[in-house]
């Protein structure tokens, strides 16, 4: 028996889920919903997945476009064991008392606060907090990215400290709302949400953020500085990462020197859309001095928590106890295993 | 016996060209050539193209990085039948005479001079011309663009005259150069050379082009103004794109608003490299007005030559009399089929 | 006796208006209005500008930040005979009835339609028309361009036909709203409605438009063919742009490429803001061919109707009947002179 | 008696130090040099400043291309009593022999190594290490911004360490070579050369740094972590930099989100080239958290070692004593005044 997924709202992150999903073969994918006729909603049928609006309105207007539509929302719910909400930031928690009515579990988005759910997922951090239970938080991108090569650091060699500046991306490739053309904008509110967010799976981890968007589209990048409770070469650093899942080292030796080159290497890897769903270190831009370690990194906003949704399903429904073997599976099954 | 095929010049074309000719049953890549060990160099590798160094030094630095090299171009041009010239704009023509020696049919691309072969090739317009030559020029990418919409409405309904803006994007997605950041730069030399490049398909063509440069990379844009030999009505237009090869109609209504979306739809469709060959016209973006046709398309700057340097192939080594056939066999292994 | 004038709206044009107008010698700025406290408000102060609240809220957030705030909007039209509303587009046909209300005459901008006021304003094209006139609505920066260098031309020479594609800039340099970060997007509705704006001031000239939006900020740049009713020399074709009002004649080879480097020239000039106020077109990318006129020209967004708006006062309330001497009355004042 | 002044590369830095020379009552331009024909050339003209080509070669093009060139850098030389070296960077290495030989006291810009003077400037932290001396080197901007903040905190507070990641703009916005048009590039060499360069003026202090570049011209942003030897408040720290010359405190309230606002705002000030010569500390920007202080700051890259050249000259030539005096002095005459 598959356990059967809903993906409520069709857009960068649900189509991605969905992809990912229907890999798996102890999971399907039994609809997805869309709130707009539009290019995105023609090839989720042409994917083969059922399309369902968001609400009666939106069944209406596909109808019109000339779209089969399975149903609504409502509909749904009432085949799914769980949903995986990828409706925009704070969306999500507008249709949390839909889920609980149904019955359903819910996966929602880094763009919910942590509360909308009382747990946020890490596979390989704390994948055994989600398991049965039946609402969970998967972080967002940027969380994702820095807990994928904090944890095994902390793990391995113990973290004092980390500050770490964010250079966000202003708008995915094909958003259209987009972002100030030429201007470098730092996020005041200081510290930003991004440390505290790490905290939500790595409590004990003295994290301070800074962050600024930028124009560009393609990936977010930091710039971490770690002070370790001991001295370490970057010998023992690259080795945590080498074995850590998800984390992919690169080299400007080999002409990858921004994340136009990251992006061109997920496209000439055959990478599905293009997508680089590992976080991306830089092994010649990693120093280690003493206990100081800096390094960069570069996070795809786009596709980076798809696998750990994957695994967040598995959690919560108890499909398998060992993270290891969930990430493995996971990531075997869509192209990514080390 | 299928044709053997190099590739000189891994680079943005090079390694799309070797992609699109491995998957076509009649012909396959026995070797590439690089000038530097690189992550396109690795790739190379993971695809199973033998690699190959342009020159002695080449090879010598591919061994000090690691990587096996079976050889030089001089080697590779010893095992095949015909060199895909992909090497950077004007080094082409620097190549020529190493290929006539090595007793080798060669295609150059659009960066090169049309005297370098004598005969320009575009699959729909001139498949013939290129019958059996020894060196053949595929035309550049905007050529390319012009070439797939127009032939077949001049072939239709006679065009009188065409006067073409061409919104250029300033590099690649992956190029570091790069291009000046925020600024808008007209190509000054009037008429550009667009015009006359179009003429060396379509010598009748009574056509005027004028371009400038943006700072994007994902696909140049051109705007397209018509005059034709009678009036004709959208329905029928739109009839004759339906009909033509290569070329893709899309609409606004459907969220497709500019090159942002149609890169992302390329990417939703699972395409090779996210790449769009076909050429993009908007429906709801072009205007019949008596005689006068006016349109916009968007061109993918990294592909669209792609199927046509195939096609090229097969004509040159008289493989396939048909072009339609060579088209529609070309299109259907790379997933173009409409 | 000094023409009284007020600014509705101290935003992009309106702070120019009001420093354009307050260097004349024959009108003078009685007030501005701001909806919110910013550094743009606290500059109108800095400059000697009364700042006034749009209603009376305003008034109160402005006295809460500590800004002196001399009274609404209303108060300010009782002691000005003209204001320039420089709100936002469609923005200014909302404050018309309040202005005929309070019996002021008022100058709208091109983001309006042209029925807001009936007539439609080019100082060199059609001054007269706005003589002694209660409503004007001065067109918009694109249709100033196309009109300022095309007036000229048809005088000379007579035009039969105009095609022009405009590619223009995605958002000002301190837009925050932005504009998409990567893609060219196509004004999909043909004709766009430059053309139709144009012959508001130009009704017979037969003009097809289209137009690209493009990520850059600093200026749109224009492509224009033009057919003359007549064979004449590039020559010919200089001589009467040198002697247009408001036109600057620039050159690649004295190393300006792009928009980057006329936005340079401008700073480098000490203009205002760094502000090119007229149109630019480059010598070196005109090019004639029998009575085929092809030509470049680039349009300052932020600036170019910023002289117009002065011309126009000076129409609306009679103060200068000769065109020409009102152009060059304004430009002097504000170092446009040629 | 006026100290005379020469110019060797009238560019970016160049034409902006010799506007601000000839402000200064106590020093004068007496010629500025430029090895190509250009929209600068002419406008160097334009200002009164006597053109001289950097070689008898660019005498000769000036004189084909119609401009008055005054002679060559050697014959310059003969009258200046200090030179501003402002070529590219490393070319000033190069022109050092002929400074020497000719007699002449030359500054050197910051795209030169420490050594090539020995002695780097900043006119706040260390005027009178350069008391009389033949060779400066005024350090780049980035170093200039992050000294004219850390070194009164220092001073004041005593630092223990800074960790300071900086988001450099790609290119110039006047550049035409460009950068990468849609990617973040790590600076991968750690530590960056900013930290130790920030050690020639202050060498005691413990600062690391690390650097991306991203597409955008107009300031560089430095996200900076302090650490403090004793616990502050915010307003201590804000009364440190309203005290500290050339640092602009501004603030998101305003309306100030970011480099595309503070470049507005320069503009609407009134400034030469609409240049922002201070660092600018956001307000609402700066958390100090017990010993801890983070801010950003934004760095006009154009212009904010302009003022450090003026001062620069004055204590080389020793013409006055006081560091307090002089930058007041430079101030007033260029309106920076506080």
């Amino acid at each position: 028996m598959t356990v059967k997924v809903g993906i409520n709202g069709y857009g960068t992150i649900g189509k991605r889920a969905a992809w990912a999903v229907s890999k798996q073969d102890d999971m399907e994918i039994v609809g997805v919903t869309k709130t707009r006729p539009s290019y995105e909603a023609k090839q989720a049928v042409a994917e083969g997945f059922p399309l369902y609006g968001a609400c009666l309105e939106d069944v209406g207007e596909f109808d019109k476009a000339g779209y089969k539509c399975a149903g609504t929302l409502d509909d749904l719910l009432k085949k799914v064991d769980i949903v995986i909400d990828t409706t925009p930031g704070g969306i999500g928690a507008q249709y949390k008392a839909k889920y609980e009515v149904a019955g359903v579990k819910a996966i929602f988005q880094g763009g919910e606060e942590h509360g909308i759910a009382g747990i946020s997922f890490n596979a390989l951090a704390n994948y055994h907090e989600s398991w049965g239970a039946r609402f969970v938080r998967v972080v967002s991108c940027n969380t994702t990215g820095l807990v994928r090569t904090l944890f095994p650091i902390d793990k391995e060699f113990g973290v004092e400290r980390v500050i770490a500046s964010l250079i966000r991306r202003g708008a995915d490739p094909s958003d259209r709302r987009g972002s100030p053309l030429n201007s470098i904008e730092p996020s005041l509110k200081l510290p930003t949400h991004h440390g505290p967010d790490v905290q939500t799976i790595m409590p004990w981890l003295p994290i301070q953020t800074m962050a600024v968007v930028t124009p560009t589209t393609l990936m977010h990048v930091h710039c971490i500085a770690v002070d370790l409770k001991r001295k370490v070469t970057e010998e023992e650093v690259m080795n945590v990462w080498k074995k850590a899942p998800r984390v992919r080292l690169v080299s400007g030796k080999d002409g990858i020197k921004g994340t136009g080159q990251v992006m061109e290497l997920a496209r000439d890897m055959g990478r599905a859309r293009g997508d680089m769903m590992e976080i991306v270190v830089w092994r010649d831009g990693t120093k280690v001095m003493d206990n100081h370690l800096y390094y960069y990194q570069a996070v795809h906003q786009e596709s980076d928590v798809v696998p750990e949704i994957v695994d967040c399903v598995r959690a919560m429904c108890k499909m398998e106890q060992d993270p290891a073997i969930s990430i493995a599976k996971t990531d075997k099954a869509i192209g990514l295993a080390k």
